[in-house]
């Protein structure tokens, strides 16, 4: 017997359809379906709403370039708020740089954290860390109401047609902008640019409208659809690449597994048609 | 009704699925099982062995890098070999390039040019250029036996488990470097590193072990193996990114889609693991 579990990739009528060894984890939340199987091949896959949101075998890729590319920009990164990423594997990222003080991770969905603590702790484990506090709320709600100020936000999230939705519209990309300090970094999640131009589209202009200064930056994560993923930096003071901490990166030695300095800057790079659909919007 | 085709991706034991809407065309050659399919999403797509070879969506990525990438390196390429492409893709690439004065395409199966020819004329049509010519026989057997001397051989050929296992080997590489001038150049297609570290170490250490100079590329290509796709680039006299012809490629001004000169330099920038696999060989 062969059991598999199938994502559909609608922006393309398309399907990746990977083993699966275990069912570990199987629930309802108010937000979502969960599910974590456990696959031969990519290790424990956390699915929300039938959807790859992490593999244990290729999670580093997004995780470190999420997390790492805005930590080596700005000067002092000390208060860090992550809406979303509930898994804990931004966050694990984030605690890596002892420079960050404290991180605030704003998840709707408290039920991916509980499962992902007992079923996949190597990118969950951090969450119970001292420098965190995880709240469980919507992250709409708390970027408007704050008194928080942050150097960084990371938008963790999920797909735009999801609960994440309110993640993906001006009014919270205005809210974000409020509660970062003047020289902050937001940095998020922006969907595939070779497979939901229009996602990606709709992220660019809503992003532009609210930030003077946006970037993208890209890596190669092959469970999520078509395996080229993109991120917005939106930035109110530094640049993306020339204000890379070289001195910090070196000092702190870290061993990555995808990022390393190089790839900062080449993530930037972006292939024709990608830079075409940035500058049309 | 619905009608797909799956591709199996045996390296990680799963499949990508796609909509067809009609069939084309299905033969086979001595070599190999030929299809082209039409899909809603993904345009005319070239099937070899059930594997998918192209797609009129994206092979603009694959042929760009393949063939521009060595070509605005090297300060003279006149005489150009290609080994495999029979699909035309590659050629058609080569030929936007006026400094080139000629091409050898050796591929051993001419039904998947005819094949091409007929249905996919976008990526075809170029290899019925007088600058073209079209040689249908083993490329191992050409190297080893031509007097011609070529500035840039491209090995655009299918998989090391396939009719173009010989093409990863050894001694093909030492043929290679014997009919490269003094100054060439040899880029080949090198798999997935993310899904095919064996086969990526493999073809690591035979280029290793007869260029002095290796280096790889690597690019976004979605309908391949998790989308993250490599190329060697073997060289005799220049290096990749230092002596990227910046004059020529102003000059020219070619209107590509996924190749420009921040992808020429980035391509090169690998993921530490990537990177590690090339250190460890």
């Amino acid at each position: 017997m062969s059991v598999t579990f199938t994502e559909f990739y609608p922006e393309v009528d398309g399907a990746f359809t990977m083993q699966v060894s275990k069912m570990l984890y199987s629930d309802r939340s108010p937000y979502q379906k969960i599910d974590i199987v456990e696959s031969p091949q990519f290790g424990r896959v956390l699915l929300l709403d039938d959807m790859v949101m992490l593999t244990e075998r290729d999670e580093f890729i997004y995780h470190e370039m999420i997390a790492h590319v805005p930590l080596f920009v700005h000067p002092n990164p000390r208060q860090v708020l992550v809406i979303g990423g509930g898994d804990g594997g931004t966050v694990r990222e984030l605690l890596r740089h002892e420079i960050v003080q404290h991180v605030d991770l704003v998840d709707i969905d408290e039920m991916v954290t509980r499962a992902c603590l007992k079923y996949i702790p190597t990118v969950a484990g951090k969450l119970l860390s001292e420098r965190v506090e995880c709240k469980f709320q919507d992250g709409v709600k708390y970027v408007k109401e704050t008194q928080q100020r942050y150097d960084i936000i990371i938008v963790d999230s999920t797909d735009p047609d999801t609960v994440g939705e309110g993640l993906f519209t001006r009014q919270f990309y205005q809210d974000c902008y409020r509660i970062l300090n003047d020289d902050g970094i937001l940095v998020n999640q922006s969907e595939s640019p070779a497979w939901q131009p229009q996602a990606m589209k709709s992220i660019i202009r809503k992003l532009k409208s609210v930030f003077d200064q946006l970037y993208f930056y890209q890596a190669h994560i092959p469970t999520y659809p078509s395996g080229h993923w993109a991120f917005g930096f939106a930035t109110k003071k530094y640049h993306p690449v020339k204000n890379f901490r070289k001195e910090r990166y070196r000092q702190l030695n870290l061993p990555f597994k995808y990022y390393n300095s190089d790839i900062h800057r080449a993530a930037f790079a972006l292939p024709t048609f990608f830079r075409e659909m940035i500058d049309d919007v």
